[in-house]
């Protein structure tokens, strides 16, 4: 991506027969805005991919987005790359499996009804999250959670205008502050993830939202948004009943230094840091996802961190540019997709990481 | 450091009897301002750094100011954390070596007079540098040049108020623009370090300066700014005519992701890192001294970055925030001196890394 | 002010005899920070100054901070330009009003205890700035609250030790969210100046902090920081019983595009802006105190602005570079004290503007 | 505009006859980016803008967008409001004057061919868009410079992928530091102007550019940027041939803080601001175009401003916010052109601004 409106390298791909426009089923990458609400390289991607896209299958714009989930990042601090990744599948799952032993990457998408201003944040974003990835998992063939490695959600959030619509229905908002109504999505889209994965404690209530974060689910990454009004939901994992040259394989970081957990996610893909990846085996990396959060605690291993109180550059900015660069070392590679908002995704204070590889050859 | 005016930490130090401030000779820190011409952070704890140092040794703080070098890198971005390391030394140097294998810490300091704005990034602050980092290598006893690691220098730059100086006295500046100022005043510091050490072709001239950047000390690291007059010069080396525990070992990066560049250095003080330096050989690390940069060719490894086209974020920001994220995650501890602006330090695009580190007891 | 260390300026004025050390009662200002929890500029330039006074006084530094308010404001947006203003008196009230006709500037100050971290947001901190008024009100021999033109108060906020410290003692505190601390500490100041003055409805309780913005002091300029633990109070009015070329007075901005606002202060001086203050009359002007926000709605005269979902510039930086140009377009003059964070302070969504100025010659 | 996306109230008018897509003949407006490189909300608005136009008129977007200029200036930074300014035009000139008196807005646009980057900066630059101006002002029917009031040119810089195409063809550039060339390229274009309105003096060369200051233009508004490769120009007047409601008139600013210019521009379409411009008047107002910049010297009136020295917000986005708002208080209106990078474009420190507005009915 030369600019966040430049979709040619796609389009090559298209042009070229190497890729389907109609197989497509989903995008993830990262925009070179800010990633705050006032990110519009999202939506400027979003609509030159689209419109792309059009061209190619015939079908209008609006009803591309309304299918193809496209979750976009915004801020490609540091070393990170403008970049995107876009999944594509055919053929039908085999009535036995076809690989007895590991399995390949699986996918499976599913929006959900739009939500109301007035359940988001609440248990009914909750509940709306994880029928949503139940319904992604069926679309994916994937029956058993344990197959999944990881679940990327995309979640509405509560604007101004969406708070007066809601009052005019006689109903009440969680919070009617944007950026707390951010936070509030995200975790109620890891509490749904969990509540899918059967991961969720029963005891768990809207009270936990932002509150227990023992609660977490290592598999969740959340982005919350102005530009979506249902819950859009990816789902991946590893299945049998897939066949492919890719398997995915995810880690739970600890914290913003948790170098090991890269070479553990690595590691399950049979792939070794050491400490680097190396050029063959860089090869094989099709996608690196990860989440991450600045400490709330304002500390990361007893030092203190000075991102929560910067003034000048979004806590968001710093700590995506930092754990961005941490695992873009053992790649060897900044084209990685690369998350703020961690709230209940991964141990508190860290995050995850997940890698898609193809086997060696 | 809770903030930048908190010197407690070494107050507390001096108190206790386990630092005597009259056997203080250098600062080296990192402070959480902006790292720019505005940050003012710099000035504020060297302020009450000097005023503490006053108050204990009867100098005045400027008579302190211009012995004592303090070197303050601005900006702990993503996992970095304000702190600074305090050089000290007492003794004399023993007529015999005293360890005749490997050799200890050495340290010596220098300041050259102050350095007219019609020097500045021209050949004539190239030989002042040379002729400090000598009288510095003097003052720590050090007669090799292969027994220095690093040599830190700061160097001035040119303000309006000493073009106008200049002028007044009938002399012409090599440019106008501050910041152009500060790169070709580390520009030349570098290849000062570079002269002293007898690494510079005997070929360069000032036409190098910030042109050919096939001219580089892996061994240099320069920052320039407003608040100095003369060029401050601090060199680190392992010295048999020296006793301690401590140690330093260096070793360049190739670029922004070089991740085993940081093992070498540690490789070179006994300690590993597999991926990380394990809890007992943390406890050795005294200090992590880094130099980056973003690359100029808007590439790293082949990925496009966006760091020099950012208008919101200052690409020394960008780099220090991700180069020292890439450092603390070898270390576990983001109490790292992480400098941008390494032209001419290290390989072009990349920088160096060096390490000072207590034997395994 | 060269830098926010250089206390140069006053020294001047002290060595001449221009001004007494020990007339000082305070200091309004404006630094070049980025007057957010991370701007340090505040810091240094106090420390500066005290250290000044101390030689001059022979009072010890933190003594002189504790009696003398130091109101400083970080941010010098735009055509602003970092200043402060020195507050001196001397001689004793007469017994007898000197000027029956208008009255000369009148100044009081006062601190209160230190504010325990419960406190802080509601309804103590109320009465402790209403008492505090009451006392910087009779510290200044204002009895009438109609005499008073405008109210500077500095508050304490909520910080995580604070917390703690409060935890500690089994209370708790109204807010953890330290930015929201600040806004309901400034919310408490301004209800605390409003009750002191005689303004505040009998029905107002701690629950329209924040919530009810109808509730507004015309005279109350309040800034909340770390840096304090008690609330600091600046008394300024014209009083019969005091002498002196200059007086003061204020009025409401409506909004951040009141500019006759600015002419109606400057009318009740004698003063006329045609639309520019002229040469003469600029001569008399001693100083300009501006309180201001950005629109909670969003709006401003029905036409969208983007400060609030700004990622990359803090919404009070975007305020004060734009209110205080308003401003500085009348004076001709970019050296006011502008600060954010207006709220009760002031109609919503505007502020108020006061200016201190000498009667013509 | 909700966005820069958002298109809605073009696509409205459009939808209800109001306007018809194939009498539009340009756009200025302002989209809420940082207005620097990395600022797309430009390229997104005009790729919304123009696929709009393309569905009215069935020409292509490509097409459009070559003959039609679209200059966007990035940054709403204050009290400044996202919107966008539509100019469209009918019916051919009469062959006599239709108003003896004062004539009517006029206005006329020109494309020079693509400007190879070695022209950039340089005489030839300066020939090509005088030679665009002459032909914009043929488009208009305006033959005496007399009658222009404004020029808007848009024009190319300099970036690293230009400076490689330059030199396989032999070619050398003024520059390659894509911010200084972006600087060249304006004060290139003003000149340019200021040689079609015969105001350029015969003396003036290259190498005056970006160092006469006292050569500037009061009509002259330039921007430069990425996404045009060749000069697009603006003219706009007033003329007799012209028919219309609107006229336009302009006025020097003389530094950041001259409010009286505004006043002075008001006053020659009849409108008067005291201090403000009144409701009446407002709804005449159709356009307010301002160009300013950050004084080189770092000075205002004899205060030291900070703008330059920000390492956090670009200077251009301080002096937009500042000025604009300055403006936006005469106007009581915050939906301001304001673009910043006034070299040689008004006078040295300060500025311009126009105003287009109806007669009184």
């Amino acid at each position: 991506m030369a600019h966040p409106g430049d979709v040619s390298a796609l389009a090559s791909l298209i042009d070229a027969g190497e890729l389907r426009a109609r197989d497509i089923v989903a995008f993830i990458g990262k925009t070179e805005g800010n990633g705050g609400v006032n990110d519009f390289t999202r939506g400027y991607f979003t609509q030159s991919l689209m419109a792309l896209l059009a061209r190619h299958t015939g079908e209008p714009a609006e009803a591309l987005a309304a299918r193809i989930p496209c979750v976009l990042s915004g801020g490609t601090e540091g070393v990170l790359s403008p970049h995107f990744v876009v999944f594509a599948r055919h053929g039908d799952a085999p009535a036995q499996p076809v690989d007895t032993v590991n399995g390949s990457l699986a996918i499976g998408t599913a929006f959900t009804d739009p939500l109301p201003a007035e359940a988001v944040g609440r248990w009914a974003q909750v509940e709306s999250v994880a029928a949503a990835v139940r319904a992604a998992m069926n679309d994916a063939g994937l029956t058993d959670p344990r197959e999944i490695e990881f679940v990327q959600v995309k979640c509405p959030c509560i604007t101004s205008a969406r708070v007066q619509d809601a009052a005019a229905r006689g109903q009440t908002v969680v919070t009617t502050d944007a950026n707390r109504s951010m936070a509030l999505s995200r975790a109620a889209g890891a509490f749904g993830i969990a509540l899918a994965l059967g991961e969720l404690p029963a005891s768990a209530t809207d009270a936990d939202l932002l509150a227990d974060f023992a609660v977490a689910c290592n598999r969740a990454s959340v982005s919350s948004g102005v530009e979506v009004t249902c819950n859009e939901v990816i789902v991946l994992g590893n299945s049998t009943r897939w066949s492919g040259p890719l398997r995915i394989a995810h880690a739970p970081m600890r914290d913003a230094l948790d170098l090991p957990a890269v070479g553990a996610a690595l590691d399950r893909l049979g792939i070794a840091a050491r400490p680097q990846v190396d050029d063959a085996d860089r090869d094989r990396i099709a996608a690196v996802l990860v989440k991450c959060e600045p400490d709330r605690r304002g500390q990361i291993r007893g030092a203190r961190h000075t991102m929560l109180d910067d003034t000048d550059i979004n806590a968001q900015r710093h700590i995506r540019g930092a754990v961005g660069a941490l695992v873009a070392g053992v790649m060897g590679d900044g084209r990685l997709f690369v998350s703020g908002g961690a709230e209940h995704q991964g141990p508190d204070g860290g995050g995850l990481v997940a890698v898609i590889a193809a086997g060696r050859a």
